[in-house]
Parts: C-alpha cells; sequence; structure tokens
C-alpha cells in the first residue's frame, strides 16, 4: 500500500490527460524509463473501450444497459472522465463518471463508478475532484447529481450539500 | 375564463409545432380564420428572442443572468420547449421550460416557468406534459428535476417522486 500512501500526499503524482491519450503515452513512457511500473492516470478522452467499461460496471453489480444508448450517451455527455491505472504498458479502466451539461450553468454528475478493488483508497474523491476542476474551468457554477443513501456523506465530504433550502431531487419514469 | 375551460376539456386544442414555427402559422391562420381569436401553443424551436425570455423570468422574479449564457444555454439543451399566447396575428412568450440530457438515458428538467398572469390555469401541467411526451418520444426513460419546496407537491402530481428510495438531489456551487 505503501504506493497509494505516497501517491495521495503528492497530488502532483495525479495526472491528467485532457482530451487526448498522447500526454497520457509521454508520462507513461517517463513512468517506465523512470522505472515507477504502477501510477494512476486520469482522461478526458471518450473513446473507450464499452467493454471495458460494462467490465468496470458489472464488478460493481450495475445492470448491464445496451452499449447502443452507453455509446450515445457518452458521445452526448459533456464530460466524460475516466481513471487508469497504468502498470508498465498496460492500462486498465478502474474509474468512470460522465456529466451531462448546458455548457453554461449547470452540470449533473451520472455513473460514478470505481473499481471495487480500487475502492476505499481515497480515489472516488480524487475522481471527483478532478471533474469539478474540470467543470469549474468551463465556468459551471451549479453541480449537481443524485446519489444513492449509501454515498450521501461521501459527497458531503466533498462539498456536496442534499436538500439545500430545501431543494428536491425528483424523478419521473415510464409506466 | 370560458375560454380556459374550454380548452382543457378539450385536450386536442393544445397545439404543438415541433422544431419551427411553420406548423404554428398554419394554425395561427386557421385560428384567425374561424375568428378564434386567441389560443395557446407549443413549440421545441430554440431561437427564442432573448429578450422576450428574460421578461418572462422577470415576471417571476428570478435573478437576471447574462444572456451570452442564456443562449449558449439554450443552444446546448437537449430540449427547450415554449408555450405562446396567440391572439389574432400577435404571440406573447408565456411559458418556457428546457431539458439537457445524454440522448440516451437520463434527462434533467430546468427552469420551468410560466408568466403569473398565466398560473393557477393547469398551464404548467399541460407544459410538463409536452416536455414529458417529447422525452418520451426520444426513448428519455430517467427524467429527473430539482423542486424548490412550494413546487414538490405540483411535480408529485405529475407523478414526480422525490428521494425515490432514499435518493438525494445533491448541489455543489464553487466556494
Amino acid at each position: 500500500m505503501g504506493f497509494w500512501k505516497a501517491w495521495f500526499s503528492n497530488p502532483e503524482a495525479i495526472t491528467t490527460a485532457k482530451n487526448t491519450f498522447v500526454e497520457e503515452e509521454k508520462i507513461n513512457a517517463k513512468a517506465n524509463k523512470k522505472n515507477v511500473g504502477n501510477h494512476i492516470i486520469f482522461s478526458t478522452e471518450r473513446e473507450i473501450d464499452l467493454y471495458q467499461l460494462e467490465e468496470l460496471c458489472d464488478a460493481v453489480g450495475w445492470s448491464r444497459r445496451p452499449l447502443r444508448k452507453v455509446k450515445k450517451a457518452i458521445e452526448h455527455s459533456f464530460l466524460v472522465v475516466s481513471m487508469w491505472q497504468v502498470q508498465n504498458t498496460q492500462k486498465h479502466l478502474i474509474g468512470f463518471a460522465r456529466a451531462t451539461s448546458d455548457h453554461a450553468f449547470n452540470a449533473t454528475i451520472w455513473d460514478v463508478v470505481v473499481h471495487p478493488k480500487f475502492q476505499g483508497k481515497g480515489l472516488g474523491k480524487v475522481l471527483m475532484q478532478y471533474i469539478l476542476k474540470q467543470l469549474r474551468s468551463e465556468e459551471i457554477s451549479n453541480v449537481t447529481l443524485f446519489a444513492d443513501p449509501d454515498v450521501v456523506e461521501f459527497y458531503q465530504s466533498l462539498g456536496f450539500m442534499p436538500d439545500p433550502e430545501g431543494i428536491k431531487g425528483m424523478f419521473w419514469y415510464p409506466h
């Protein structure tokens, strides 16, 4: 666990690759050169292997969704963030989240997932902080989400407020 | 108020103009011919006069927002619905709502507004039903919104559920 500990005490170790894997590949190469061999990177690249994403969602027990629709949802999300474990020349998808938005005022975060093997290490928090940073850089000032009861506290620790001023999240499903 | 009564007892009287005002103009012409002179139409056309929209939002006491950002938000909304009172050859914007979406699973409805003069007549309900119908026709199955405490009951009457299974709507604002 030394790697994680060192990584969290040094925020500089979080590598972000914006909109492309080129940056990531460079970093990966660098890491290999230094023989680090194992690190975590974030990306906003949306060309994600849908089968890898499905595997990740399976791992947390989510119901399967048609890949055609997942593809469409990713294409039409404002922001797509993936988290990867890089081991030498291999990278594994270990986290994901996306946000819909009007590109001006609001963004809503959906499908936040961290692989069970990588949970409890603060990675979900870093993933969320990465998303918030991206949304802020786009001048989005109202970020919302719908939290399951067991993660309300987690999101509170990130500054999210449940029902501020009595505002209620509401859902409608077709009959 | 006979007009409103007649209108609500006859759902066929609700005219929808999808993505264009052509249909609307035809209906308007027809109405004039028949000398009806006054009716309500809905549109998904997003070329809305931003000053008219600002006037509508002013009428319900919303804080003003930069028109540049409102324009961007409308452009990047999945669905924009406006409600118009048509009197002879004039039309007045009396209601508005929009939704962001991933075009696949989720839509979130924002900025639902009905002019105070037209409130209490069931028009908000018709506006929402129109939106839900549009979203359903796009195969969106999870429709969400964030309701102020005083309109939670209104949305419940439309089938929206607050906190289903304890799911909490949460907000994050920049510090």
